[in-house]
């Protein structure tokens, strides 16, 4: 029995899993990322991380033949290297080589988006489909496509900013710098600033009575999601709105990409058939019906897990 | 010295070249299709072309080593089965295996457009590029995608079918089924529909006078090209909305598929700058900078002989 970590390398945490070669999930730990410590300060606590984790689950880790790590941002992953992550303060960082020195086992790393629809693929909602475009709808949105078997990564790794096109009638600014892109309303941010701001420009919601001191900043997708379930109208419209204008924008994705399956991943995805029904009617009437016919579209069901299992696993098919 | 033959089997006619080792066109004869007799029909004559082309350029037909045909339609191009062509007839026929019956070397098949857009890559206007996102606009609107030097299809070879993504507050019927799908404004079609339609409506244009019997039915896209250099309102508005509707779905292909290269081909790309300053203006009101920077645009140089140039590079790299 051999052993791969995978890692998930966030801005607020480090995720580190050890699993066995049919990608069981022995052990788990989490630590704060502190990338303002230096990356150094990252590798290292990442090696000691995989100490606790084989100390934890009493396994040996002369078995351990690599590692996988997901960082957000553009990540050439032939070469290891992370290009730009604005998160992590990274650029033209030797992540693989680096990591390397401190884990002593080859280390392969790609975009955290790709790492989970890839993990989709090989043990979740996918698995075994050869043909599968993956959103994540969390802080932001992000896809990547596995074609083939493969993931697709285009020129200068920088394939799938799904979350970044534009949305007519949108102007919201979005953190790439553009205004009305498709994160600022299709994540649980947006969903979320959609809601204060309709409030806040006196739309009636049950929403209200929840922040009682009129302070809406706490206000969530999840507490959306509760009010769609009241039957709130403001938080089905929101749904409703969100869904549409996310479909629109996947019927170009599934036009260009032709995946067999979609799969939705993140914590928004948790807002389910809130979100997914009109997502889907927006797809059917914005897709030619070949594409349509073969397509199925499925929940994440490794939400919290995905990016660890896609990690370890691209690191095996690399090593 | 090897040679190689290149097909492109469009609906109305065939056109055959031979090509040598440097992709170098020698010879080149067209027919037509009449794939009403059926496809038996359509193999002998194409066989009898070879022959034609290598009795007049004087090479011998023994040094040929493949055949590489591009078709209209869904191409499973590792089967070499045409999985439906309309507008041959063709459904889940095996092009590649009959065809080679009669041409007695192997032959190889895919979609015309990606074998144009291959054809590009090879001795066209993005020659050696790694990642090329490619259309034509003629009849219709497709495209192909060269990721990393190789195309991309997608499941079931369907990818990139960036005509029949919908334009919103668009409703005319498009060939497929659906309304309002962007190859019946960003074709030379839907140029000229455009132009028929809105001089019908009662919109003044210089056309008018070129059609003085008041029948519009030979109006064209070049005609359209002409009045917009007579400084023509109609034509201006009619190539800054179809610039600008083309430019949107292609930021869509770009932010999806990251090329580092598009290129243009099809008999409406010689509408050049007409149509391309508003379609570049907005690709790059639409896309991450990060896409815009790395991006260059051309107009394809190969218009007539990209799918010949295409398909005899694709069957070289396969035989």
């Amino acid at each position: 029995m051999s052993y791969v970590i995978g890692i998930d390398i966030g801005g607020t945490n480090i995720v580190c899993g050890l699993l066995d070669e049919q990608y069981n999930l022995l052990g788990k730990v989490k630590q704060p990322t502190e990338a303002a410590k230096g990356s150094d300060h990252v590798f290292a606590k990442i090696n000691g991380m995989i100490d606790q984790l084989f100390a934890e689950t009493g396994k040996d880790r002369s078995k351990l033949i690599a590692v996988g790590a997901g960082t957000p941002g553009f990540i050439d992953s032939d070469r290891g290297v992370c290009l730009f992550a604005g998160n992590l303060g990274w650029r033209d960082l030797e992540v693989a080589k680096l990591l390397g020195e401190y884990v002593k086992v080859p280390v392969f790393i790609d975009n955290d988006v790709r790492m989970y629809v890839y993990g989709e693929t090989i043990k979740g909602s996918v698995q075994g489909v050869d043909h599968v475009y993956g959103i994540t709808l969390g802080t932001g949105l992000a896809s990547g496509m596995v074609n083939d078997g493969k993931l697709y990564y285009g020129g200068g790794y920088m394939a799938g900013e799904l979350g970044h096109v534009h949305i007519d009638g949108e102007s919201t600014p979005c953190g790439c710098g553009m205004k009305g892109c498709l994160e600022t309303i299709a994540s649980a941010t947006g969903i979320a600033r959609q809601a204060r701001e309709r409030i806040t420009q006196g739309e009636e919601s049950v929403m209200q009575a929840w922040f009682p001191e009129g302070d809406l900043s706490g206000l969530t997708a999840t507490h959306v999601s509760k009010a769609y379930d009241e039957g709130d109208r403001l938080a089905i419209d929101i749904m409703n709105y969100t869904g549409t204008v996310l479909g629109k924008a996947l019927a170009y994705a599934i036009t260009l990409f032709s995946p067999n399956a979609l799969v939705i991943g993140g914590g928004a995805a948790l807002a389910g058939e809130r979100l997914f029904k009109p997502m889907r009617e927006a797809i059917q009437a914005n897709v030619y019906s070949g594409y349509w016919d073969k397509l199925s579209i499925h929940q994440g069901t490794l939400i919290d897990d995905g990016g660890l299992i896609g990690s370890a696993a691209f690191a095996r098919s690399r090593v």
